[in-house]
């Protein structure tokens, strides 16, 4: 996979792209990055990327030409890139539009700053908008990176441990159960007994019902998206006469 | 404020903190940051920070002792800090737990790795557990830059136009309206006939309408938690009648 990211201040990217499993990626070769800045791609005198808004109002818009021209330059090097921007108006970003992106060869990343980009970018230039979340940022360098870190983990050979992939969060459609590790006494605060019992049909039980439980009690948004079983289906009956609720497990 | 940071990866930060409204931030002394490797609190002979999860599975879990004596360590810089851990069983982040945030003195986040933290590290650490989106990234550290990016814009002079902020999407409830900038016809493409009018009773409500056409169109979900007044529910009748979506609008 290529990717390439236009962005003002391509030296944002240095220590996220030169850590952990991006560093890896790289390594391997199954992937490539090229971050590059959009002012060099600016006709005018004073490589200017941004003018006032028509209409008024606060704040600057990011010219066309620029964006243009460096988007245009980046398509040579492959058949079909998808041109992402990263703004608040775009689709709402998830795990499966990710996957959909791990299958593509070439992604191209625009990154605004300022108060917007000009309309006709969105409309002749761009495949995809994203939005990573309902908060404000101040670009979209970090939701490029965002979006960056969660495909290139998804590409074949990166995770040394591919199950560790399949069980995650959000890739299963229920939250994940707790986790322990040693100690079993840590400071006086124990791990649940059923951990230690070395009965694996059991354990496998208890993170089954705790999965759904903590899916239950912090986003019940997601156990709409599911099929449950009988057995899914009982245990939130228990949940809901259990009622009680743990610290931070109030978020109902 | 005081942000402290706990990761596995502090080189990370280094572009992300030292770029833009982050950077000018420090300057201004709004903020303060400080990224700690949290191994480096390890009482262990080998430094670890991870062992294997209790009951069996793939992956490893980030053991309880040094970031307990981490974060005690970093709460003696105040009072009351706020203890963020980045998970995705975290609460979802909004624009309004920003704002929450950004009214403290005092943050620390920690940024997880590998498959996942010792239960206890939530249970007795933790205030906050937060979530920046429904997909899967490799560790907590683009969730903390999220949240810290986030955050720190909103501090008092931070942001040199202060109607800035409070315009962006998801600051009014709504997305934003089209911009556009010179040139008036670029390559062919030209900018609405409106925005150049001058009359700027008719470009407010132009904009006002696009704001809400393209939440309608886009993100349906964001009008239900607003009180729309006569006009505006006009305005959506129309929409509907309309029907037929522009490029990118499609995502109802």
């Amino acid at each position: 996979m290529r990717i390439d990211v236009l962005s003002l201040f391509p030296s944002m990217f240095t220590g996220v792209l030169g850590e952990s499993i991006l560093k890896k990626a790289q390594e391997k070769e199954a992937v490539v990055f090229n971050v590059v800045n959009f002012r060099d791609y600016a006709d005018n005198k004073h490589q200017t990327v941004d003018d006032y808004p028509y209409g008024g109002g606060a704040g600057m818009v990011l010219k066309p030409q620029p964006i243009f021209d460096a988007v245009a330059d980046l398509k040579t090097h492959s058949d079909n890139a998808r041109v992402i921007l990263l703004c608040p108006q775009g689709e709402r970003y998830t795990q499966k539009k990710a996957e959909e992106l791990a299958k593509e060869e070439h992604l191209i990343f625009i990154c605004g700053h300022y108060e917007g980009y000009d309309e006709r970018i969105r409309e002749h230039v761009v495949t995809d908008e994203i939005s990573i979340g309902d908060y404000v940022l101040t670009g979209g360098e970090l939701g490029a990176m965002v979006v960056i870190d969660s495909v290139v983990r998804l590409l074949p050979d990166v995770l040394g441990n591919k199950t560790s992939a399949l069980h995650d969060s959000h890739s299963t459609g229920l939250l994940e159960h707790p986790q322990y590790t040693r100690p079993a006494d840590f400071r006086g605060i124990k791990v649940p007994d059923i951990l230690l019992s070395g009965d694996h049909k059991k354990i496998d039980e208890w993170r089954e019902r705790e999965s759904l439980k903590r899916t239950f009690m912090r986003r019940p948004d997601m156990l709409k998206m599911l099929e449950l079983n009988d057995k899914q289906r009982k245990w939130i009956e228990e949940f809901k006469k259990e009622g009680g609720l743990k610290k931070g497990e109030s978020l109902l």
